[in-house]
């Protein structure tokens, strides 16, 4: 038994050795954030970071409650010329004409088939549903996702040339690590439907599926052959945008978060809803403002709109991310 | 630079050393479950954990896929002789019945105040939605959170006299821990409401509320005097329950399950599609055989049958604990 304890001493003493020399070796540590300019949006990211996890600090946030929440269409990835989903249901409605000959007599398909997008738009939203629904229902939970899986590793965005997903934002990318490296759990809360990102994000960004809120349609369990399935159906479940983001946001995660970003006007409430809770919080929107690197707009763009929130940054002192002056690198793929 | 070098592999060795003394030492480490009596159910378990966790193994399964979904009444905690659930929807209907006078006219508010259980049952189904609602909704999330909180730390069950959260298997807080120590994510996914577990769970079970799943009623974001709140609303939004459980999963994890754990036949389908994925996969019923220690039904009860599940868990060889032989304690207070 003394034999034992004696034993079971020797890797503590070892394991304190080794801490006590590891101490006394220089900080090798990386700067974190390295695509960030040094400016006060960076600044203001690493201070919050700073406060929330010193331990015995007045604005310590213990781990568990480190939530940080983010907006997918134009904070993590880029929205334009079009949301990128748009893009895919207008690939799908394609690959699908074979089987829909009707669809050359039928707005808003024809439009699709006939690359007239103009008309397709005319259509308002209403037609948009009906692109969407015909283009992302009627399979299993299973094949969306492989469909979806096919779709992102090889359709490629009309300016770039690159694959969508290489259309992510570099500095986006190096926030989500270091929140990840200081304790935060990070989710995305996307207008974007929840099932069109989950196939990716976990590669992407490195969020798994279980940490992907945002719309999604009406699902149903169905025995097909004595083999369960989940069937996708033509009916809106959720529309998780403006004052559904935190409605999606209590029902998924049942916290509030800590940090929100976003980029546009569709995450106000989100915002808002995450300011609002007490103790430390922390809120940013991303800014369009390089034409050259990315798209620039804000007040009148019909994509990502950013007008209330604007004022609402401003007038409750909310970290504003202007992209051209913050941001060294704006894809990874930029040299 | 050189030197650096040589003061990082330092610590490098002394971990080498370290692992490999450790190594030579006997295991010491603890029985797993030990509540559980050494019978067919608990080497079920514990074989299919060794499988999943042998990382050159075949039926190796990668952390991240290690999600087990656990149903609550009758599987975690008890349900009888009526779900927790109601116990407060009664209790709450009495707490507010001061605040409406017209509650002593009108069933089923007037079977509840008069302690006649019979005639508010009477009302069938329609008439407990009813209850749900009123002591449900109408507040926000946060005041509904610390009612709840309340209700838990106070209300005593008819039977035992114990707080309604001392009513939880012993065996099963051990194996959501044992899961928890081979790198699972637990869940709940329970047809109770997700607003009425969220605020005990992380105590009680170790699960947070981001992995807790259930039914809800709809919540709406609205500004009140400039704070934005979420106001629940007497309306259902999701019954988590039978085929609703598979969907529920879909939307909140958004990876089908490796194991799942029931006691009836509304959870069949959870378990169902738990078993139809590939690889390796786990499912379990929870068998009430002990009416001494706690309650024995199935077949024939109004609460938690399970019929079908018994039949289909024969026929497809899946676990069933008999809690009579397969525990050797059930609640926590037993000594």
């Amino acid at each position: 038994m003394i034999r034992h304890r004696l034993y079971r001493l020797v890797p503590k003493w070892i394991a304190y050795a080794s801490a006590v020399l590891a101490a006394g070796l220089p900080a090798v540590a990386q700067e974190p954030l390295p695509s960030w300019n040094d400016g006060p949006a960076k600044q203001a990211i690493v201070r919050f970071v700073a406060d929330v996890t010193t331990a015995d600090g007045p604005r310590f946030v213990p781990p568990a409650e480190r939530i940080a929440v983010f907006d997918n269409d134009g904070t993590l990835w880029g929205e334009q010329p079009m949301y990128f989903q748009l893009a895919f249901a207008l690939d799908r409605v394609k690959a699908m004409a074979p089987e829909h000959p009707e669809w050359w007599e039928t707005q808003p398909f024809k439009g699709v088939l006939e690359n007239d997008l103009e008309s397709v738009l005319a259509g308002g939203e209403r037609a948009l549903l009906e692109l969407v629904m015909a283009s992302h229902a009627g399979n299993t939970t299973e094949e969306f996702s492989q469909i979806v899986a096919d779709w992102v590793t090889t359709a490629k965005h009309p300016r770039t040339g690159r694959l969508y997903t290489d259309m992510v934002y570099q500095p986006m990318l190096e926030l989500l690590a270091y929140l990840r490296d200081n304790g935060f759990k990070t989710y995305i809360v996307s207008g974007g439907g929840i099932e069109f990102m989950r196939p990716w994000t976990e590669r992407v960004y490195g969020i798994p599926p279980e940490q992907v809120i945002g719309s999604s349609i009406k699902t149903q369990f169905e025995m097909r052959d004595a083999t369960p399935v989940l069937v996708r159906l033509p009916e809106m479940n959720f529309l998780d945008d403006k004052a559904g983001k935190p409605v999606a946001i209590n029902q998924h995660i049942g916290r509030r978060p800590r940090m929100a970003f976003g980029n546009s006007d569709g995450d106000l409430e989100m915002l808002q809803w995450t300011a609002a809770g007490p103790g430390a919080r922390f809120c940013l929107y991303v800014h369009h403002t390089d034409a050259e690197r990315e798209w620039a707009y804000d007040r009148e763009s019909s994509i990502g709109r950013l007008d209330r929130g604007l004022d609402e940054a401003a007038s409750r002192g909310w970290t504003v991310v202007d992209m051209k002056r913050d941001w060294k690198r704006v894809f990874p793929f930029e040299r």
